[in-house]
């Protein structure tokens, strides 16, 4: 166990559809309001369970205006100022860079990114990743933690690692970043033993990030200064804002200029992109697995995912992989094997204005 | 074209669950009660409007109590004692023997019985071979309209055609009535070019039908003429007749006896045995039929047939030959291959009490 960390806040970007969870995840709703693994805590919920051991009520989560109610009533237990609203989306930088100029007048010494809706299977191997990235963090690193793959996905960016860090033994240089690969080439980076999944857990302090960003974009970094300084302009302020991702905007220039570090983990994360990788993650392949009230499914020779989530009673015969998905006013039946198409038909509900279903 | 045949009246047997068809059909609203062919008539409504040039007003409908009034609204045109209701189910023989008692005394010369839940492509091919079958029902046969086999089904019961009927020129005797066949049995029989489908059409004089019922069972045609002719005592003596299907009741020892021609049906008929057969009657094999509103549906990569019944949008992803059918209290997926197996679910509700969904 990892006692909790002085100086220390956790923000959490509650953000981002979620379109290929359709039709459980809408953007009215989206993933991080839902119980995704039947635990009865939604991944925002678990994500603050998983946190409070290190920062108390040191969390800042920052989400849309249209989730603000919703992200409050969930954490009805953190102080009001512990939620703030964008205007609008403009990427990861907007969001986490302003959590780091406001973060920076309330006394925080270092933060840590951890987004809204990822699942960890392993709480405690996670706060110890944290504990070490803080450690390096206090030394001026824009530190990364770096999951260890399981497989060679294709669904995500991967950091190579470098060099060794003195005086942090489980802490090495990050010697870039890479986009998405192909399987092939992610199977080479397995292969290498150097490389390790971009889950976006930045762990830095705030001070450290924002002039970061002023090396590469000076009036970004102002501007975010303002807001925190001047709460009442952002409305104004916030549309002045570039639309780029932490990544591109401070990590990969910082990692480029050899300023990151990476801190290794592997404590079971998975970011639920699909509901292919959300039956991999809550059952086994040969069993049919039930996301919500078993009671109301009737089950014979079927294998995948059933979230029965209207109340009706879903009758599945003779299907393997499948996911059925059954909501109120929408019904998704596919496979596991087609289940990243389901944003294919988000998109075409909404070019058709079937707004009130996406 | 057929005119209409003086003195003829049809009988229609409106029951059956339906449970292969499982949520569509229900015990509350069985399979006839439903448009299962997009046409905006129910099976019984087609039925009545395939029989209406034959018979004009001359239409008895034998249901369950539990349907009359449903049956009454669908065919609101027909007078009162159009719709005779059986106090219980009791099989065929009760159902249509009651038909013959009744019309025997409404002066009805022959009377025809087909079910209400088929489905026939061809009514003008349908007519003519009913008009056949009555002119050898006028001799003293019992008739029965025998399909054209379209391949070798396993799942009706066959006719065995002997030799020809003199006067009557498309008409059979009946060698025998054989029971569902293995499909390769099933194949053999199609080879020989003498078998036919047996779909339960008997066309007879009334006196005729009961009079072969009473070398059999006396008592069973005395009780039907009793209620007949004193249709207060229904209640009371309904009870009492035996649970039999005409098929064992009359037919099969009818054509024993040498009793029973059939005359030729090839008029593209169906039962819909389930939603596998309803896919094959209404779609080809490389689409996705659907049965409602094409724009509740979002098909990517489908096919098989879906049926959006709750007004929710339904959206199917790269799955074949699937079987999707969304109702406002119970949902099916399942495969063309297995639709058979609906009936096991409808007995597995029905064993847990859920009668609501039956």
């Amino acid at each position: 166990m990892v006692d909790e960390i002085p100086g220390f806040w956790a923000v959490v970007p509650a953000g981002g559809a979620g379109t290929r969870l359709w039709p459980l995840s809408r953007s009215r709703a989206p993933k991080f309001l839902h119980d995704l693994t039947g635990s009865g805590r939604s991944l925002l919920e678990q994500t603050q369970d998983r946190l409070a051991p290190l920062v108390g009520d040191r969390l800042l989560v920052v989400t849309g205006e249209a989730h603000r109610t919703a992200v409050r009533a969930q954490l009805a237990t953190l102080p009001d100022d512990a939620v703030v609203a964008e205007p609008s989306a403009r990427d990861s930088m907007a969001a986490i860079g302003l959590a780091a100029a406001l973060l920076g007048r309330r006394g925080a010494e270092v933060m840590g990114s951890f987004a809204a809706d990822h699942v960890i299977t392993d709480p405690d191997g996670f706060a110890a990743a944290v504990a070490a990235a803080v450690d390096a963090a206090r030394d001026g690193w824009l530190v990364t933690i770096g999951i260890e793959p399981t497989f060679a996905s294709s669904a995500f960016g991967y950091i190579r690692q470098g060099d060794d860090l003195p005086g942090h033994p489980a802490a090495r240089k990050v010697a870039e970043f890479v986009e998405k690969p192909s399987v092939p080439v992610a199977e080479e980076y397995l292969a290498t033993g150097r490389y390790r999944w971009n889950a976006g857990m930045f762990v830095v302090r705030p001070t450290v990030l924002l002039d970061l960003l002023a090396e590469q974009d000076p009036g970004f970094a102002a501007t975010l200064r303002t807001i925190a300084a001047e709460p009442d302009r952002l409305p104004e302020l916030w549309e002045t804002l570039p639309r780029i991702a932490i990544d591109h905007a401070v990590a990969e220039p910082a990692a480029a200029a050899g300023r990151v570090v990476t801190i290794p983990g592997g404590f079971g994360w998975d970011d639920i992109g699909d509901f292919d990788s959300l039956a991999g993650l809550l059952g086994d392949d040969d069993a049919c697995t039930v996301l919500g009230d078993p009671a109301l499914t009737r089950l014979i020779g079927a294998s995948g995912i059933v979230i029965p989530g209207s109340g009706r009673v879903v009758a599945v015969i003779g299907l393997d992989d499948v996911v059925v998905v059954d909501t109120p006013d929408a019904l998704l039946v596919t496979t596991r094997a087609r289940a990243q198409e389901v944003k294919n038909v988000v998109s075409a509900l909404r070019d058709q204005g079937r707004t009130d279903l996406v």
